[in-house]
C-alpha cells in the first residue's frame, strides 16, 4: 500500500483570537447597583467606572459573583485535542463550537514541546514536579513524538483512500493534532477558569494546570485585563478567586 | 399610629430596555461552519448572512443549538414580582441582577390588570381558559386590589417608621409590587423562554403562560427578531421550538 | 363586599423534609480515584470511606470540586415566598418544583419574625448589622404584620368570590406567604448555597444571609453533615469555601 | 532505541455500568403535583405510580421538563476518547469524573469497528449516509487501525522509558484509546442525551449520531427504561424530545 506525502506541520504554541466582546467594568457597576438603586443604575453605563474601583473591589472581596456575568468574549481558539480535553471539562457559563473529524479531514497539525518546557516529571499524583531534561532527551522526544505523529497521519490517510469515513479514520490519530473552536464565556466562568487553569504566586488556592492548558489560559487572561481593568485588578489582589 | 402617604403609582405594563446586544446570525454561521472549515470559518464575520439563510435554518430544523449561543442580551426589566418568579425559574444561560427589598426601600408601584386582560379562569388546572368579565367585575378587581396594595404599603412604612429593618417590614409586600432587574441571556436561552412563555399559533409544543410574563416575552421576542432576522423566521418557521 | 372569615395561620419558621438522598464520601472517593485506578476505584464503593479520609480533605483544599456531584438530596421545603425568591437565584445543579399560586388556592399561612430575630438594621448597604428590639417593638411588629397578612389574603378571598382567577387574584398577597417546593442538588452545589446563605466563625469568606434563608441553610446542613461526614468535617476546617 | 512489547487490546464495544440510581415515576409525580397539593403531594411517593400515567404523559406531551429532574443516575462507562469527546459536550446537568492521562499510565486498550459497522460515508456533510464494505476492506481497515494503535503505543512506551511526563509522552496516543468515567446525570438531561446521541424511527427530530456514541447512549437508554418505565414509555410515544 501506497503511503503518500502529507505537509506535516508542528507547533509548539496555542493561539487565541479575540472574536468579539461586549459589556467590562461598567456593566459590572451598573448590575450590581441595581440591588440599591433599581433604574437609576443605568447611569453608571455612560460614567467611568473608575471612580467606582472600591465598589468592584468590595464584589470580588465578598464573593458576590452575578454582576460579572452581564458581559461576554468570544475567543477563536486553536490548541491539541488534549488542551481541548481540559477545557471541554468547564460547563457552566461556557459554549463550544468546535472543528469536527467526522465532517472534515483534520489537516496534518500536530503539537511538539517547546524546548522550555520541563519534560520530566518527578513525585507522587497530587505533588508532581515537572523538571527540565537535557537538551538530548528533548531532541529525542521530539523525534519520537513527530515520528509517531507522521506515521499515524500516514495510516489516516491510507484510511481516507481506501474509502473508509472520516469518523472512523481518524480514530488512529493522535491527541497531539490540533483543533480549532469558538469558545464563548463571561467575566465569572473566565475567572473561574483562570483559577484552575494558570499558575500564579498570588493564588490563594494553588492550581497546577498542564503547562499547555495554562498557556491557553494565560493568553486569555491578558484578553480579560485589557477589557476588564478594575475587575482584573480586583481578582489578582484578592487571591484569584473567582466570585 | 399614623399611617403616613406615600405616592402609590400603579401601572399595567412592564418594560423591557435593551441594555447591550452582540452576536448575530453572522456568529451563529462562523461558529457552525467551524466544524468543516475551522479557521476560513472567521470569514463569516465579514459576509453577508443573508447568502447563507438555508444554514442556519439547517441548524434550527435538526435543533443544532449551540451556535445560537455565541452571542449576548442584556435587558433592564421592570415587571412585578409574581413575573420575576416565574422569570427566574429559567435557570440555564441566564444569569440575573436584582432590585433588593433587603438594600433599599421599595417604592409604592403596583401592578393592576389593564381591561382587555380576560381576568376569569374556567377549566381544571392543565386546561384552563381564561375569559374575559364585564366592565363593572373588572372595576371592583381594581378597587379591590389597589385597596390591599395601598393598605399593605402604609403597613411597609409603619414598620420602618418604628425601625424595623427592611428586610422584616417587607414581608407584608404584596408580589404585585414592582421590581427591576438586569437579564442577560443568548440567542439559544432566550428562544427556550420564547418557547415557553408566549403563546403562538405557530408554537408545535403549545404553551399557556401567564398573560404578564408573555407580555415581557413578547417585548424580547422583538428585540430578538430585530438582531437576528434569519434565526428569528427560522425559529418561527420550525414551530418555535428552542434548538 | 362581605369579607369571609379564613383560618389564618402564623409560623416563625420554615421546615426541611429530606425526601431521597444517595451518594456519599464513597462516590466522592471513587469518583476521585478514577483518575489514577480506572475501574479499579469502583471497589471504593465496597470499602469503608473512613480510611480514606485523607484524600477527601485533599480534594477539599486544592477545590477539586467534580468528584462532589455524583450524588443527590431531595428536600420537600416550605418557606415564606421572600426565602423561596432568594433561594431561586442558585441556578447550577439545582432542580426546584414548587406549589403554584396560578393552579391553586394559596393557604393564608404567614410568617412571622420568631422573638430572637434582631429586628432593627444598622449601618449603610454592604456592611448592616442587625440589632435587637425591645418587647414592645416586637409585639408591634407582630400585630402590623399579622393585621396586614390578614387583610390581604381577605382582599384576596374577594377577589375568588368575585370569580377572579387565582393567577390575578394572587397579585396582593405579601411575599411572607409561605410556599412549599422540592428542591434537589448534590453536594457540590449544597456546599455554594452553604457558602453564602449560613454565617459562621469558621467561613473563610464571610457572608451575611437574611435570617430567614439561613435558617433553612442550618437545617439543610444537618441533613449533609449526617450523609457526608468526611467530606462535611474537611468542608469546615478548609474554611467552608466550596470546591 | 529498544521497543517494548506491551499487552495490546483491542474491544469493539464500549461498556455501561450502573453505579447508582434514586427517584423514578413516583417522584416525577410528586414533584409534579406540589404545584396543585403541596404538602400532600408527598403521598405519591408511597403510591403506585402507574395509576397516575396520564399525568406524566401530560408534562411529557407539554414539555414541562423541570419533574424529571428529582431523581439521579450514575453510570460507570468505558469508551474511547473520540466517544467521550462528543459525551462531555453535554454540560448542563451531566457531572463527570474521567480516568487521567496526566496522573496515570494509560492501558493499551483501543476501540476497533465491529463487522457489522457500515465503514464507509457517502454524500455531503449534513446529508452523510454510511454504508458498508467488503470483507476484504473491513480486514485492511482493521489491520491499518490495530498497527497504528501499536505504533502510537510503543512511541509512547518509549518517552516513558525516557523519562518523559505521562501527560507529554501520551500526546502521540490515538483518541481511539479507551478511557473510563463517572457520569452522573437525571432523567430530564438523560433524555437530552438521547434524543441527541440515539437513531429512531419513532424521533420526531432525526438525529444522525455517531454509531460509537450511539451504542453508549442505548445502553444508557435500556437502564433509564427499567428505571422510569411510564416516563420512558412517554418519551417514545412523543417523538422522543426532551421535556
Amino acid at each position: 500500500m501506497e503511503i503518500s506525502n502529507s505537509l506535516v506541520r508542528f507547533s509548539e504554541h496555542s493561539t487565541v483570537t479575540l472574536v468579539q466582546q461586549i459589556g467590562g467594568d461598567d456593566t459590572v457597576l451598573a448590575s450590581m447597583l441595581v440591588s440599591t438603586q433599581a433604574e437609576a443604575s443605568l447611569a453608571m453605563l455612560e460614567e467611568d467606572a473608575e471612580g467606582s474601583e472600591g465598589r468592584i473591589r468590595y464584589l470580588m472581596k465578598n464573593r458576590h459573583g452575578t454582576p460579572f456575568e452581564h458581559n461576554l468574549f468570544t475567543f477563536f481558539i486553536q490548541a491539541p485535542i488534549f488542551v481541548f480535553r481540559e477545557f471541554h471539562r468547564h460547563r457552566i457559563g461556557w459554549s463550544y463550537n468546535e472543528e469536527s473529524g467526522r465532517y472534515k479531514q483534520l489537516e496534518p497539525h500536530f503539537w511538539i514541546p517547546p524546548m522550555e518546557r520541563p519534560l520530566a516529571q518527578e513525585g507522587k499524583p497530587g505533588a508532581y514536579v515537572m523538571v527540565p531534561v537535557d537538551k538530548q532527551t528533548y531532541m529525542t522526544t521530539i523525534a519520537i513524538l513527530t515520528d509517531s505523529y507522521r506515521y499515524s497521519y500516514k495510516r489516516y490517510e491510507n484510511l481516507l483512500e481506501l474509502g473508509i469515513a472520516r469518523e472512523v479514520a481518524r480514530a488512529c490519530l493522535p491527541v497531539a493534532i490540533f483543533s480549532s473552536m469558538y469558545a464563548t464565556c463571561n467575566a465569572r466562568s473566565l475567572m473561574a477558569f483562570l483559577s484552575l487553569r494558570t499558575e500564579s504566586e498570588r493564588a490563594l488556592f494553588k492550581s497546577t494546570p498542564m503547562k499547555e492548558i495554562a498557556e491557553v489560559a494565560d493568553k486569555i487572561e491578558q484578553l480579560f485585563a485589557e477589557a476588564f481593568p478594575i475587575t482584573y485588578k480586583a481578582f489578582c489582589d484578592y487571591g484569584r478567586v473567582c466570585p
